[in-house]
């Protein structure tokens, strides 16, 4: 089984309307609605790739309600709260086909339900295979929380991959990850260099046992402690790149507990998050581009410069 | 007991953010929800009124789930139907003040469900001191429903008030209701006067038996079959319209189940409204406000000249 964590979840609402005009008065054509958040974005991807997920972090309100009726094909471990889970709205303009975002601020965590859900996360990290730790923190959770919940992965001795940005990445990157997946903005913010290669390694130095980083269209770089690689599609990919990073996630949580060695675990990161940039659905990947990209991943390195 | 009938029902949400620019991603700093839709208000300040009231329409999905469990004070005979209620976003610009509005669709109801309400309607108005049919129609329902719940509600001796605009007015009007309480918009638009002594008359002779014609700030204006009014506040109320409509049918229906004169009914209604405006509370009304005012609304007409 793998978890994945996700403290912030959402529920995702999108609205089509034929333009938005601010100050006037809209109807809407389409409402869509999915639950959100990148552990259940990695979740889904995880399922569809044959993997058996559980999910936790926080859910609450009626909101929280349509996001567990909605979780298909894993279980379900989120920890209720007395809060409401915030909503997520895109709205899209259909005459221009832009996007305007208008994301909910997430319900207060109170110290109870923090304690709850550590007790939770503690039981289920010792029947996991690896873990995902994924997204920003809600309000009254503490800012070293991703720290505390890789040690716990760590004295488990459950691989463990921090997905997150900002303060808590950098206290979560000092517990000693096995893998964080920054882009490159958060890469750069975490170390303060914007040369990739450079940065990664730098981030090794503060804590991460391995890191993946980002190269968007040209694909991803990884420096571990096997060696250095670099993987990219055989050409680049256009489309929408909402979910990409979650796709990759997926890929890579999924190949190591498979027990693949880092390149494939890297090829099969980037067919998922071209397949997702590609499909016509926000955030889903199309499964065809994906085992047609599979093959066709160029990665380069060597193992053993790391 | 006062029933009031709201067939597209709707949870109304309002966020608050800094400033809103399309094709950014905004951070919502407020969020509030309320059950929403013409007849839902009218029943709330008939509440506040002291009276007893039943609402009924449709309710389906988790938003529908969400207004049931909010209606307080009211019994509530909602019909159950498989479609979502449709929610309403407004989006206030902290800056600016301004509104931008989103409007969902509202659910398809099917013949299955309209029979069901019609049903339900009929047992309900046998039990009633008078209904208030309030609002758009849904998908599904057809053109000239209101008609016959009209009919229904006059067969049974029950004063009946219809609130709504279009075709389904003008179909409804054909169907004798009591009152209705057009705005000069739904005033012009069903009669092609923008002259409103000459419209509410007109009105008179399309079938409503009595017209109540908000003449906004100014107040309202009566055509009856005991008499011509006019209802003014003491000076022009400055602030939020937002249901202050819906305080007019509220203020109309409360006075004509106590058996009070059309002056006192008129002189209710305007209070009711200005107090609504005044409230710092969009479409709430404010009690100070309206125990203060309902002394000084002048009523001026004649119970002869109808």
């Amino acid at each position: 089984m793998i978890l994945t964590v996700t403290l912030n979840i959402a529920l995702d609402v999108t609205y089509r309307v034929p333009a938005l005009r601010p100050h006037t008065t809209h109807r809407v054509t389409d409402v869509w609605e999915r639950p959100g958040g990148k552990g259940l974005n990695v979740a889904r991807v995880l399922t569809a790739l044959g993997h058996e997920v559980t999910v936790t972090g926080f859910a609450g309100g009626a909101t929280g309600r349509i996001v567990r009726e909605r979780l298909t094909g894993v279980t379900d471990a989120l920890v209720p709260v007395s809060g409401a889970t915030r909503r997520t709205l895109a709205v899209v303009d259909a005459s221009s086909g832009d996007t305007t975002q208008l994301n909910e601020p997430g319900p207060l965590i109170t110290p109870a339900e923090w304690s709850a859900f550590l007790k939770v996360y503690g039981e289920l990290v010792a029947g996991a295979d690896a873990v995902a730790l994924c997204g920003s923190l809600p309000p009254g959770v503490p800012v070293g929380a991703y720290a505390g919940l890789v040690r716990t992965a760590r004295a488990a001795d459950v691989p463990v991959l921090l997905d997150t940005s900002g303060e808590a990445l950098r206290r979560g990157v000092a517990a000693r990850p096995d893998v964080i997946k920054p882009n490159s903005d958060e890469l750069a913010e975490l170390t303060g260099s914007h040369e990739p290669l450079r940065a990664t390694q730098d981030a090794r130095r503060r804590g991460a046992q391995s890191v993946v980083a980002s190269l968007g269209p040209e694909g991803l770089i990884a420096a571990t402690p096997e060696g250095r690689w670099r993987a990219a599609p055989p050409a680049r990919i256009h489309g929408n790149p909402t979910g990409a990073g979650d796709s990759v996630s997926a890929g890579l949580l999924s190949a190591l507990v498979e027990g693949r060695p880092w390149p494939d675990r890297l090829a099969r990161a980037v067919a998922l998050a071209a397949a997702t940039v590609r499909s016509e659905v926000a955030g889903e990947f199309d499964r065809t581009v994906y085992e047609e990209l599979l093959g066709r991943i160029t990665v380069t390195g060597d193992a053993t410069a790391a």
